[in-house]
């Protein structure tokens, strides 16, 4: 695969900086500060980090700072800015209605794998999806490699960070939305209802979904799964499901 | 993700060493000789790979062949094994018949990327394919990530590698073996009959499906693309794909 410099992964290192970045309203997605570190211009930094529900902050060890750091010059912080901007989860919301379609979502409860994220924001495309919804901490932003790997898609379709998926999933509840979460134990996907505005729950790839998450689904769909091992690789089983709402919304539609 | 050592990608360095593997009967992917290098114990080891149908040969710069090598003394030749044994075509199509099945086969025109590839064999074990066919040539084999990728199918899921692929293809149409072609100017797949003995035709991630593979191919079949953008990746859509021809297969069944 070619390398696109466009997408270089963008670290800022060093308390000025760092603190210029949030202060210039830079999207950071990944704050690390040395562990024990508490001084004034640290503290400065921790304000402002904490007024962003975009950032996820992590106290490390110097030896792991080291490695993070690409200049070896992090004085104690490294920041990590998203190598594109976050949508709000009414922004997708309101796409749907604009195109007078009834939502359709798509959740992940915590993928790690830039070349999943990549992969999936992709597919969320391609079928027609809003927008695609992330939490806060354990789950990988939209560093560059997910920038790349997305194909372009990034340009088109929003991507919202939330502090607690449960709780988002809550308020979408109230705008009428379903949630389906994937899972081996649900009933096959072809005997499951999935049109209407429905919010599409795909789980950590080692882990799957996290128990609040779960309980928080509507109901469960499973792919059927005719082989000796026990998963998909994640960003194949978003689009098997994700190819199943679309088949089942377009025989929805050549029905009415 | 987790490192795992069994998974080590393994380079033979060294004349007498690469002789010794091919004469013992390892299975290497890729063979790479020093350009101009035409002695006599290269001549015996090109001798040896010509006999192989896995091994692809390919003449380097030094430049090239120290960077491949691991070990920094190559000595004009550098041998890639094979993380597991390739099988051969007729294997796979003596599973189909064990089970008393349609075979279902799944050729790829190309993949490069290694987690591409386990993906594919993954989703390939999960959809209930007999095998999945590679080329020899322009294409990753059964590297260690690729079998780390595949999440253990490698275990189950047979995979040959074939010098030619359309021929191969001709071989198999008169086993009665259709061939479907991923495109995104065919038919939409839901109105493609992909029930019966089928192989799924799978491009590479940057030109698709070449020329004389396409040719060969009996149908196309397109995967409905609803946004702006011009393609999935890859195993995504090897995975909606064969995960629509497993749900005409189970309807078939259903209406025996």
């Amino acid at each position: 695969m070619e390398e696109n410099s466009r997408y270089s992964e963008l670290n800022i290192e060093g308390r000025n900086a760092v603190l210029e970045a949030f202060r210039a309203g830079k999207t950071i997605d990944k704050l690390y500060i040395l562990e024990g570190c508490k001084d004034g211009p640290i503290q400065s930094i921790l304000r402002e980090a904490k007024k962003s529900k975009d950032t996820m902050i992590k106290f490390v060890a110097k030896e792991r700072l080291d490695q993070i750091s690409e200049t070896g010059r992090h004085q104690g912080v490294v920041a990590q800015i998203a190598a594109y901007e976050y949508a709000e989860v009414e922004d997708i919301l309101a796409i749907a209605k604009e195109k007078g379609e009834a939502p359709f979502l798509i959740l992940l409860d915590g993928i790690e794998d830039p070349h999943n994220l990549g992969a999936i924001i992709r597919t969320a495309n391609q079928v027609g999806a809003h927008g695609v919804i992330i939490p806060k901490n354990r789950a990988v932003g939209l560093t560059a490699t997910v920038a790349k790997t997305s194909a372009g898609a990034l340009n088109y379709t929003p991507v919202a960070k939330v502090t607690n998926l449960s709780q988002t999933m809550k308020d979408l509840k109230k705008e009428g939305l379903w949630f389906v979460c994937a899972d081996m134990s649900g009933d096959t996907m072809y005997r499951t209802n999935l049109t209407g505005p429905i919010g599409l729950v795909i789980g950590n790839e080692g882990n799957g979904v996290s128990r609040l998450v779960k309980e928080n689904c509507d109901f469960t769909a499973s792919i059927p799964m005719k082989g000796q091992i026990d998963s998909l690789n994640a960003s194949v089983a978003m689009g098997v499901l994700s190819y199943e709402i679309l088949r089942q919304r377009m025989n929805a539609e050549l029905k009415k």
